[in-house]
């Protein structure tokens, strides 16, 4: 291609500051070292993470930054040493990377690589320790090893996932962060059985997925809880089959709940970040098996709490960090999962914009009504 | 027997009041009624939970009371319908139930039978909702179902598990709690792998049998820690293979694990029950797949708790009662194994004292020299 080995200059949606409207910038993207790719990102949805950095409260936040870990796009070129994608190649980039090296990786156990993480963590790239993204020379902070609200991004060869190049992009780049997620944390981490009675705190785009998991998994009571009763109707064509609002009842919702189930749920799920509805989550599980699986990201430096009785009778606690899907080697699964209609993305895209419009969608992202903002990167009109 | 039908007049020592000496009293111990099972205690041990109890702090400890729940004896009569034990038969009283009827039996996932717990929780036997126990009229409350510190007491035929006659119940008794309670966290709870590392807060008999469950299921590295570097070398003959005293470091001992172990241990438990320690249990787990087990019983009121994000990153919080054991079926199991010479009992016993003796064995267990003092229930001098 002609811009391999190239700066390539291109439009992104740029973070100077917290809490602050993001610019639409002329960024220029340094060509991808060793080990690296340079994607073109075609499609970019907002997510949560991205407004909670944006917002100013994730401590670990580094501003000036692009933002934007949910995408799909194409290999523009590779660094040195990149055998498993060239240029052409369709790609999601993946905020948890997979090397298949490190200890975590070969333990079988876990999805959380930690080759990268030390650099992403950071918002630079490891080969150098710097930034690829600059405006007339001042470096901008990579987020999440990922920064998808740019028309061309780089990231670390162990963090970007080869799907099938038939799949439409505007779609699959859901399968970057949300519906994964969901879908894992019920398929992986929680490994609900056929018969379950499963509680979903929290009617999103990560509660809509988990319900969409716990149906699939054959559950036999989806209770979804929201505080917004108007969610219902759309959470029931993901698969909840009764509806609780917390607001309605003066019980305590644990309690609200273990009485609607003769004793409590068999798995439940956070999906929020609230640390008071992880406790709910946690005590509204059946003595003796009861699992709750937090996948809701809570703001730093809070804390959850409960009597250590409600797990010496046997309840678990457990988390989910991309519903412990390994990145590389089971996205592109999802995708064909998706491809043969086997699971759902298009229902969680209720709005598309064009990178011109980044600001309004973090406004939507507010709205009870939006699930996922898709955006058409290439167009800025 | 002479006896059957009858009420018994025997030796028990009763706890008054709270933190008040016990007092050795004659005791009427009323027969059986249906479903009920009349147990000759031959030999008790003390535990913890009796002592905690006894100090007033449990909100639920009623009195005047008879506690004790490690013990053996024989069954001296049954009451109507009880087709599973009989006179004569060789027994361990069980704090934890087993009904094989119960939702909770039923499910296959957890030891945690329902069936009698709304009335052992207070005191009284299921039938009539009253006490077997009185001096001169005055009823003398259960405790935990078992209320072993009498030289006759009665039990729910769910309660009692009928043991191979060949076994010294001077030894086995102590199968009734602590040393099936640290196997079983290792076995059935935690499910430790070959080749893991395990650490091991708090080297009390629990801990002890947690380091003897962990050595038997092929752990690489068992860490001991405690405060009391004297506990050591006892614990060596256990299994543990490291010893870290916390108050020999200034770093967080959570840390120090982390540090010693490449990144946190595989599996960690907690034979305490202090909450502070909890969360360091948890903390030095490794990231990705560590699993705490909550062993040890916390003064009520007290709260754990973490950062979310322990858990997001793939630790799992579990807890242990009676280590998960099948009281019924799994403890006549146990006392094969120990026949067997599979697991170790009379390491534990450090102490041995007669009924006459039970105040003074509630100040041994306060001592870090004292694993189980057992009492021989039958003598009175």
């Amino acid at each position: 291609m002609a811009t391999q080995g190239q700066f390539i200059t291109c439009k992104a949606a740029v973070a100077w500051e917290a809490n602050k409207p993001l610019v639409i910038e002329d960024v220029q993207v340094a060509p991808p070292q060793a080990g690296e790719v340079r994607v073109k990102i075609l499609f970019t949805a907002l997510c949560h993470t991205d407004a909670y950095t944006w917002s100013g409260k994730d401590p670990e936040g580094l501003f000036p930054c692009i933002l934007g870990h949910e995408a799909a796009g194409i290999v523009e070129s590779v660094g040195e040493g990149v055998t498993e994608v060239q240029p052409g190649d369709h790609v999601i980039p993946c905020y948890q990377a997979e090397c298949r090296e490190c200890k975590l990786c070969k333990s079988g156990k876990t999805n959380l690589c930690g080759k990268v993480r030390a650099a992403t963590g950071v918002g630079i790239m490891m080969n150098d320790r710097k930034t690829r993204f600059s405006i007339k020379g001042k470096p901008i902070y990579h987020f999440m090893g990922t920064s998808t609200f740019s028309q061309y991004t780089v990231v670390h060869d162990v963090s970007v996932a080869k799907i099938d190049p038939t799949a439409p992009l505007e779609k699959v780049c859901l399968l970057g962060c949300g519906v994964p997620t969901g879908l894992g944390a019920v398929w992986n981490t929680a490994k609900v059985e056929a018969g379950s009675i499963v509680a979903i705190f929290g009617l999103g785009t990560i509660g809509l997925a988990v319900a969409e998991g716990a149906k699939a998994a054959g559950a036999s009571r989806i209770i979804g809880i929201d505080i917004d009763r108007k969610k219902f109707d759309r959470a029931k064509d993901f698969g909840v089959t009764e509806f609780v609002n917390p607001k309605e009842h003066d019980k305590p919702i644990q309690q609200l709940l273990m009485d609607l189930t003769d004793g409590g749920v068999d798995y439940s799920f956070e999906c929020i970040g609230n640390v008071s509805v992880m406790r709910a989550a946690l005590e509204c599980c059946h003595k003796g098996w009861g699992t709750s699986v937090i996948v809701g990201v809570a703001a730093s430096g809070q804390e959850i709490s409960t009597r250590p009785f409600q797990l010496v009778t046997g309840r678990v606690w457990k988390g989910t960090a991309f519903g412990g899907f390994k990145s590389r080697s089971q996205v592109p699964l999802l995708v064909d999962k998706y491809l043969k209609k086997e699971i759902k993305i298009d229902e969680y895209i209720t709005h598309e914009r064009t990178l011109a419009d980044m600001n309004e969608a973090f406004d939507l992202l507010h709205e009870g009504s939006c699930l996922r903002c898709v955006l058409d990167m290439q167009v800025q009109g």
